[in-house]
């Protein structure tokens, strides 16, 4: 695990099936570039038969643009059918957070971003609630309003979707937004959209995590960072983490003390998809953190 | 939380709706009998106005037997309308451990039996497998074998609950037994009969949970540690914990971490229920460490 | 553990030789006046032969004021020579924040007080550095440059000290002041001056934790909110927490991860202070959560 | 993280001075032979410009010999001065385990070794007590009683040096050994010599950390497993780990609470000792798990 480099890298993140020789051929074709590597992680799923690589070259240390790496690299990534991707450091991801009236997730993400510790840009916040908009704002970053009734949803996702796509976003945070997601944006944001469920799943799906947590008398609660699918809180886990709680705690117990849970889990997840950890792979996801 | 008093104890365990002036009562009843308190646990859980309250006295302190201090209390119990009782610490528990293949919990509470860990008497074992049987039998415990098939299973449990009656037997614990208990036995020893769940429940109820976390991608894997009641893995939970896991764990590596957690989970609830900190609420548990 | 409550209450908390009959004396006390018990605490360690005890009253069901409340039991805390106070929970301690130039402890501190996590005044923040400013005066905040340099050290804490009691503070926390603070204030503060310390006290005592937890290679690291002292990073411990780190951590990711175990740490000293879960004997504490 | 192979593999383990190309000329070296990956991890410390690299490879995709892979890797590692070994996963370490009067450690290193989780042979205990005798006879280990007094050490140390040839053991592990290992012994075993010290280090170095831990107030305990050298508990740290005390633990209870880290921990760093995941560095280790 390395912090962020402010040094510019070009990430390298491919995944393919699973044959003799492929860490090899990889790290030949950097070496041969000269690129030095500063983290370099791979693992094969022995189940699958599949295999997943993640390199972090110093950029400096190649003498080409981002482009011609990608050029040159395409003939090894056709041999071994790979999926791929090269992503240069210093071009930052734009993520916006949706949010509904609780705050401390937003809070918490906005900080960790003015600290350096989220390598993203956050072109705007959107929410169906005005209460937020001072904190956002203090930060310099636009904040968007759209209500959202029963009546009106697929109008006012309509309207996100255009706010969303007029920044150019590339990945969606519902930090607690209280509302479901449409199947078209969750299709057209797959793998891009991250959630944070207050419950340990697959335990307690759906609302009122933490009611029913306090009704089947569990002694840790939980948090959960998935990607969004169509099928609620079914989506691939990037992260999970819990606390203890005992028969002390009542019902506003368990919500405060799930609260600091439920940031930690989030910003972590956040922090890994940005720094290209993930991998999604069927329902599950590969971190190499 | 203290570790097993050598001295010699009674512990008064008491729980009743609640009143303002019951924990004054309560401990004014032990102080007018010169009682040292050497541990003293209370709380009310404010949804459900109950009062639950655990006292240990060392017994020295007390110029009466145990009876007589169960007659002297008896007004005050009716007057609250309690429920409660008072154990002699030197009158051990007797608890009957039954399992099948894996070893695991049952060589944890052995061992830690035999450090005196855990304040009881374990009278015998009882096992649908014969491979654990000098295991149990190095430590002196008779080791009973009671096969167990799809046709026998009533006369099975027949035969194993004549066994548990002749030892005259307390509590029985499932460490990793994995045959589902018939609901007679159950009710029998309600509040008695102590299960270890291979997982976060109530995440994966049922069988095969590490293949179901396994395949649900988790990123922490549990057990839990519960009283049996009729419904499968729903009774009231007694202690639970998780430990990490990551992509690169394959099915056997979560059985392997995963059993650290189960005997570590089942030995901190029988030492709570051994030390008579439990108190089942409902489908709920006090538990008073 | 119970979250704030909004009801008013009266916080009884006492410390004293260990008697027969004490919380007998106590909880009778408090029920003759038909006080109702909202939470209530108490341990005796029996190494000292001292006791300690928390009530938390509701206050409307006392037919009193808290100065009759004192008086009235002025003669039982006589009797028993007791150390002791009561709070009412609706007059809130004001609280002086230190900090310097980072801001993640503050930046929690503010979240966790404006979010009502944290039942206090924040009267004002003492810096040595301006880059805070702004974050401060956002939550209506005034925020005191006192600039400190190796010349002017007594007269900066002279000024300090005058700003701290010309808003009549009862705690100061320390959030990551890097100063090191004068005897007098500490003496002033007993038991209410309250720091944050980067590691797992007492390993790594003094400066640069971080640097020297990285060249011995542990495998957590850790951070310690104590009472300050005399004698640095000596004084007696609320709370400490750990984070796993490993080989691939860097010093960089040390502080990172360390972070934010020193805020969550820290905001959870500073609860169970303010909630008057702490009680200071000899060097140690009793935590009552 | 996988659990142990019982397929055959051969671990090829590797450092050196970090250069552009090294993970490309090691893992071509192994695919050029065919050889199918099962794990694979390397690293590189920045900051003293080391690189680790270890390789678990499936025996039965080389068509070669161990000795044959050996002799060919030969060239490259010479060609970038490596410190490398190739271990057959079939050829098991011989470790001795050195052992007081306390047994926990013990137990549970012999019980996981019995039950596979530990991948190597236990040719013999050697203690300086005679009460663990019967229950490492029961695995059918010899057990070895050596006195160790204050005027016997060296002839007692010579006697156990001997015992530990005899028997070829490529590790030592002091499970709870209360005395000090001489510095040739040290010497002799170096990187192969691992203790269990019970604290958190380097907090509490030296005797009695329990008593040391409930002195200073800690809120955690822990335990640390690590290489012995020369000076007393300074050693490269393989892995610790801690559990939550409160005020209401007594040092009887530290040490209850305690042993179930130490146990954990010291069987942690075996297992990576033996699966070759563990490479000194300096006065740290790189971890691989």
């Amino acid at each position: 695990m390395t912090s962020i480099e402010k040094e510019q890298t070009y990430c390298l993140v491919t995944s393919c099936a699973d044959r003799v020789g492929i860490v090899a051929a990889v790290t030949k074709f950097v070496a041969e570039r000269n690129g030095s590597l500063i983290e370099s992680n791979h693992h094969t799923n022995h189940d699958s038969g599949w295999f997943f690589m993640r390199n972090v070259i110093d950029a400096e240390t190649l003498e080409m643009s981002i482009d011609e790496l990608r050029e040159q690299f395409l003939p090894l990534a056709e041999q071994y059918d790979m999926e791929w991707y090269i992503r240069d450091s210093r071009q930052m991801q734009k993520v916006v957070i949706f949010v509904s009236h609780a705050s401390h997730c937003l809070a918490d993400l906005l900080y960790r971003w003015h600290s350096d510790e989220l390598n993203c840009e956050i072109p705007c916040v959107i929410s169906n609630h005005e209460n937020l908009r001072s904190s956002v704002e203090w930060y310099g970053i636009p904040f968007h309003y759209v209500e959202v009734t029963k009546q009106n949803k697929p109008q006012a996702f309509a309207k996100m979707t255009e706010i969303v796509s007029g920044y150019d976003a590339e990945t969606l945070v519902l930090a607690r937004y209280m509302q479901i997601v449409p199947p078209d944006l969750c299709d057209k944001f797959r793998g891009h959209l991250i959630n944070i469920h207050h419950s340990f799943l697959p335990s307690f799906v759906g609302a009122n995590p933490y009611q029913k947590a306090y009704e089947r008398g569990v002694k840790l609660i939980g948090a959960t960072s998935h990607y969004v699918t169509d099928e609620l809180d079914e989506g691939p886990i990037i992260e999970q983490d819990v606390i203890r709680v005992s028969h002390s705690c009542n019902k506003e117990d368990l919500v405060r003390l799930g609260k600091d849970v439920e940031r930690s889990v989030l910003s972590r997840a956040l922090r890994y998809h940005l720094e290209d950890r993930v991998i999604v792979h069927g329902n599950k996801t590969v971190v190499f953190n």
